[in-house]
């Protein structure tokens, strides 16, 4: 689910001209997306990265926006069956078009997270994804407008998305969510009664610095202890001395080459 | 506190040839403790090492057993106003013996953390600092006497740790605490709605391994956000290959000649 500053009347579609097209994965994917508003970014292409999702699995995005998630785990992992929900029509159908586009069987659902229709309430995957939106509480409180303070995500707290998941996974089934570190709390808060087994693996800017964002998995009926990976550390040096990109090997695989990412082994599960 | 696995009658004192003096901090505080059952280790060490108190401020630890926290605290920062709580009587006396072996003028309470003295209770103090029982959920369940269970841990939950800790602080202040990373998510829970600007400093084996122990510093009204920062590395290399210790530096210094831990800068607070 994206950051939807831009709809208070709530779009159908995109005009031809308020949309680009640009690729990622090294032209793996070619994702459609608004010019203007949000737009495409590292996180989800490293989200979709750390799923251990095999051929044959099922796999729900929530709030998946253009699609860019489930497109960029469809590229690495073939033969899944794919469903999006999608908050914002213009946004669900601008993900199917993306999933037309790049040959990806994906269904698309515009949906709230709070109602989501009948037909997939009575659906199991065997992995659920999803990159909520990165509000912290308060800090849109100038928001006045009831539809712009539910667009910014205030109006879903983090425990819906959890509970979501956790309804829609197979026993077994994993959560891979990826979040600012601020809302670690919200999210093992959220976890608890739902899903067990829980790993977070810190993404930091460079060697030594703080995490900025991490990466939530969940199994449910998971009983194993909380883990607490080493950080995956995404640029190199210690700070940005030279112009272009400095990602670290195993960050430049994941977004240039559509690698998994080296998710630490834990010898269990 | 400590486990008190060997306690079911409570001794009121150890017998002088129970007991063996050892040094820590490069010779700078000397540890009587009972040659059996729990030994002085690293962790009480680093917690004290942690804290960011100043001369002239008070100190609570809650769970001191013989003292060793409270002394590495008193070596590295002079004129600070210390009370020790600890549940075991044996242990108490102790405790005050190495006070005063060590000449630092601490005093020492034994009481349970569940029903501190009315003098106690009356008190404000700057700092809280705890290193509570390891144990995990369940994983004494075969313990059928209920006073072993009681010592085992058991029965004092985290979140009374906490609770004690909130009510016992000043406006303010801080509680520094180590436990064992996957009593984390139990950590954070226990903290909410009591303390808040929580930090967690990860404290890993070696590089790119996962984290074993978290020191969590959280600040009594405290409303910064949650902070997850970079690992501190206790052993260098990737894996032990040589006899001797291999303590990383900032670990050494510590440990050897009673350093403060190098606590992140959040620029902030």
């Amino acid at each position: 689910m994206i950051c939807r500053c831009r709809t208070v009347a709530e779009p159908q579609s995109f005009a031809q001209d308020e949309l680009s097209q640009d690729a990622f994965l090294g032209g793996q994917i070619k994702l459609l997306q608004p010019k203007s508003g949000y737009r495409a970014g590292v996180d989800p292409v490293l989200l979709a990265a750390a799923v251990n999702a095999r051929s044959g699995d099922s796999v729900l995005e929530l709030g998946c926006g253009a699609g860019q998630a489930f497109l960029c785990l469809a590229a690495r992992v073939s033969g899944l069956s794919i469903v999006g929900v999608e908050l914002q029509p213009a946004y669900a159908e601008l993900a199917r078009r993306n999933a037309a586009v790049n040959a990806v069987p994906a269904e698309v659902v515009a949906a709230d997270l709070s109602n989501l229709p009948a037909t997939l309430r009575q659906r199991r995957f065997s992995h659920v994804i999803a990159n909520p939106p990165y509000y912290r509480a308060g800090a849109h409180s100038q928001a006045k407008d009831p539809g712009r303070r539910t667009a910014l995500g205030e109006g879903t707290p983090l425990e819906l998305w959890f509970d979501v998941a956790a309804r829609r996974l197979t026993p077994k089934g994993y959560l891979h969510m990826i979040q600012r570190v601020e809302r670690l709390p919200d999210m093992i808060a959220a976890a608890q009664g739902r899903l067990g087994s829980l790993e977070v693996l810190p993404l930091s800017p460079r060697v030594g610095r703080a995490t900025e964002l991490v990466i939530l998995r969940a199994r449910k009926g998971g009983r194993a202890e909380f883990r607490l990976h080493a950080p995956l550390v995404m640029h190199e040096g210690v700070a940005h001395h030279r112009d272009g990109e400095d990602y670290s090997p195993a960050v430049r695989a994941v977004l240039r080459e559509g690698s998994a990412l080296p998710w630490p082994d834990v010898g269990r599960n």
